[in-house]
């Protein structure tokens, strides 16, 4: 996996927390996922194509999703429901979006997001294809991200 | 939402599950979906991008992906694991693949699936944008194909 493809998606998401929620958001050491079983309750997926391929996943718990929407839409949202699928479903668009200007080596084109609802879910990838997990975090709690993606 | 879209995953569906799990399954009425959560437990999500942005998943319960993954592998596979999600990941990608090529008034380009695991997991898209459901049954059960498309 090329590495240089992470920052632009750790810059992006900093940024658009920044303007979107208003929101301070602090990324930790990206890492190889390995064996592990990464739980959330809450995820916006969103796939890329073109001379690479794969899918950037921003995971949250329900509580952090809850706080993450409300911030982003100035009001007290309280139950999981369509804002909150549009909200982080907006947040992973928005994200992909600026990552991909500043790709400058990619042709990348990107999917629509889908949004995951479901308590402890966990989002694999395929075999043979690295997967980097950034997590982050905020005042509301923590968040992941992770990076999937195949070169040609 | 261009409907003529549907019929070439849902062709294309039929065609791979005899092909890789020599399995005869039968589509059931696409409908629009509403405000229906449709719950699922193992899901194989893919994105389409190019003149045509989308998703297509494919959701099953735990039993059905078992069932259907030893079926294409030619053995008892009893637990969720790799095996499960590469199997359903590499169904979800050919299925595209094949559909796309019979797409040909679009320019697609597919990026890499994705597996969801938990237990009653719910797909949503974001508003405004469409999803067909499109049930299939067959000797294992049944199975859920969800496509989500928006044409430029």
């Amino acid at each position: 996996m090329d590495v240089s493809f992470v920052n632009p998606f750790i810059n992006s998401t900093i940024e658009t927390c920044k303007t979107m929620l208003n929101l301070d958001v602090e990324p930790k050491k990206p890492r190889l996922k390995q064996d592990e079983a990464l739980e959330h309750d809450i995820s916006a997926v969103i796939g890329l194509s073109g001379n690479a391929k794969g899918t950037i996943a921003l995971s949250f718990t329900k509580k952090m999703a809850l706080k993450s929407v409300s911030a982003m839409l100035g009001m007290d949202i309280k139950v999981v429901g369509e804002d909150v699928s549009d909200g982080v479903g907006e947040l992973v668009n928005i994200i992909a979006g600026h990552a991909k200007q500043n790709l400058t080596n990619y042709e990348l084109s990107i999917s629509l997001p889908n949004v995951i609802i479901g308590i402890g879910h966990r989002i694999q990838s395929i075999s043979g294809v690295p997967t980097i997990v950034v997590p982050f975090s905020c005042e509301f709690g923590e968040f992941t991200m992770e990076i999937t993606l195949k070169t040609e």
